[in-house]
């Protein structure tokens, strides 16, 4: 089974480390030439409009599937007719564009913050004088890691934001003064079997992801099942989603749905019995899902900017260090360090072990897991 | 971090995607341009007595290592003039010579078969009538997976035995009625810190490893570590080595020493919070050695000459496929499938489920293990 991947980056990475011992076998496109995961496979550099580089990758496999949002639909379709591929450009083109998604959450009965979709900075001034700030102003394609968005806290905010995000269609939506921020990881096959992950409890700064914990007990679990499987369904989407929330008073609102393996996932390489990674690739080849339950505990800190000291994170028994061999730059994803521990209480020193590592470790950590005995 | 390797072969795949999420990057040697690991490095195709060829592998990389005992001692001096290469040509010297091998457990005071080294049929033949058949006559060099070894049962089988060796210089040993086999894989770093994984119980036929059990909880276990971490201090050893011992009426008797990460310990990839083949590379590299205990237990199975029903084996939960893919031939190890489980009663049910894909595997699994209040 040869599997062809758009995107060579750290996602693509984590796909091929675990799809060899599989038996997999690899051809990876990217723009870049530096991009990290190219010599795990057949690298082929190119633009993803270029189209005889994507024939060339058509060529080399059974199946493609790619590692974000922002491929150019044209590509994908190429690709398409020429091999199966998972998720579908259908799928893609909901998950790359804000309102699309937004719109999916209501047909599948999904709770979402309230939103207006936006063209114009008139319509947005109209849309924040009716939904009132605190509002969240989010491009509808392009966005990641905190990119694309602006908050509007008051209505006198309205211009800058519009600026600050590029005056681009948009989508306005009710801040959520969350309890706590959760994603749901699962995976669906090609035949509709879904398998879950446990919950992952998250926490960003600034847009970026920073912290994951997994939850094998968490009381939100059924409800953030049934929310991403609703979903999966709709789309009839194969290979691994993952639907991302927040938590108010113990209810769940989607705010964003990846048609792909997440950050909020890669604690499930050492944290439960099959990765995320495993799965996609299994769902996406027509394999069997892998079970996706929990190993112990984890949690996962993102290296942003710069790897931790070495040294520190290998000196911490359970801790496993993941770096992504690219070039550091602020604000950049390079790496990330997940923690294994048996009991809530090890998980908690061992995080503590790390802190010299990582000097805002401190502030991420959240202070009461969430159990499902609350 | 580069690392050098000589052999390109599933312990080499194995080293090389345990050492990618480190961000070690390796460059990989063999004779055959199809061994198994070498798209997941720079790969250099050559005999390893081509000097050119060993130059570029030693500009190519930081440290150097090795897969397996049966490679040319020229080559690794060469290597070793111009790169730190663990472990060195001399443990090398030892690990790939039963003679010497069976001194340095004589000199180390690790107790195993009274043996006679034989370079000759008439010094065979004597060796037989003082030591007394049942025997074990094993080539001094070049052996593996049984090969090179021949039983002697009664005196008029000297003859034969010395010709389905080869007529080689070698040793003739005492048969061991073992109760058990087990083995002891430990790590040792370059300060000499040690770290030692639970034992490996070991199932063998004709000669080649079929099935092992992790046994976190076995009496064993700081006999096993004792001698190990003996042999490992005498030769200043650094990186992984195994000690496959016999155990009759509780005694442990050395076997053999790899000086390398081992079949048996394939199992610690998915059932110890740090692989062998992770430690391997953190002591090569100077790093400080990872935490080697038990994750749940685990089992695994040697895929010997074909690989299983793929299905079956990802349909069973707790089941990690690992396909070489290597060209499938009688009596070649081409993959193994390791089952981890929270229980000894869960372990078996998994086992069982994967009866139908190794019809042979009920033979395989020992009936009783052997626990700590025995």
């Amino acid at each position: 089974m040869r599997i062809g991947i758009l995107g060579g980056g750290q996602l693509a990475q984590m796909m091929a480390l675990a799809g060899h011992p599989l038996g997999i076998r690899f051809a990876l496109m990217d723009p870049s030439d530096q991009a990290c995961a190219l010599s795990l496979g057949t690298a082929l550099t190119g633009d993803y409009g270029d189209g005889a580089l994507l024939d060339a990758l058509a060529a080399d496999c059974d199946v493609v599937t790619y590692e974000f949002e922002n491929v150019p639909i044209d590509g994908l379709e190429r690709l398409a007719r020429q091999r199966p591929m998972y998720p579908s450009a259908s799928t893609l083109r909901v998950c790359q564009d804000r309102l699309l998604q937004k719109q999916l959450f209501d047909s599948a009965g999904v709770p979402a913050p309230a939103f207006e979709a936006v063209a114009t900075l008139e319509e947005l001034a109209a849309a924040v004088d009716r939904l009132r700030a605190p509002l969240v102003l989010k491009a509808r394609r392009g966005g990641y890691d905190g990119r694309g968005q602006a908050v509007i806290r008051s209505a006198n905010e309205t211009d800058g934001a519009w600026l600050a995000i590029g005056e681009r269609p948009a989508i306005v939506e009710k801040f959520v003064p969350f309890d706590r921020e959760v994603s749901m990881i699962g995976a669906r096959s090609r035949e509709g079997a879904m398998a879950f992950y446990p919950v992952s409890e998250n926490v960003h700064r600034e847009g970026i992801l920073r912290f994951t914990s997994s939850r094998p007990d968490d009381p939100a679990v059924d409800r953030a099942r049934e929310l991403l499987g609703r979903l999966m369904n709709r789309l009839g989407h194969v290979g691994v989603a993952t639907l991302e929330m927040f938590e108010v008073d113990g209810a769940l609102y989607a705010n964003e749905l990846a048609s792909r393996v997440h950050n909020s996932g890669h604690w499930t390489i050492e944290g439960a019995m099959t990765s995320q990674f495993e799965n996609h690739l299994r769902a996406i080849a027509g394999w069997p899902l892998g079970d996706t339950s929990a190993v112990g505990l984890a949690a996962m800190i993102n290296c942003i900017g710069t790897m931790p000291l070495r040294e520190a994170v290998l000196r911490q028994p359970g801790a496993h260090l993941h770096a992504y061999g690219k070039t550091p730059r602020p604000g950049r994803k390079i790496g990330h360090v997940t923690v294994r521990a048996k009991s809530e209480q090890q998980l908690r020193e061992r995080l503590e072990g790390l802190c010299a590592a990582f000097p805002d470790l401190p502030g991420l950590i959240p202070e009461t897991p969430v159990r499902a005995d609350r």
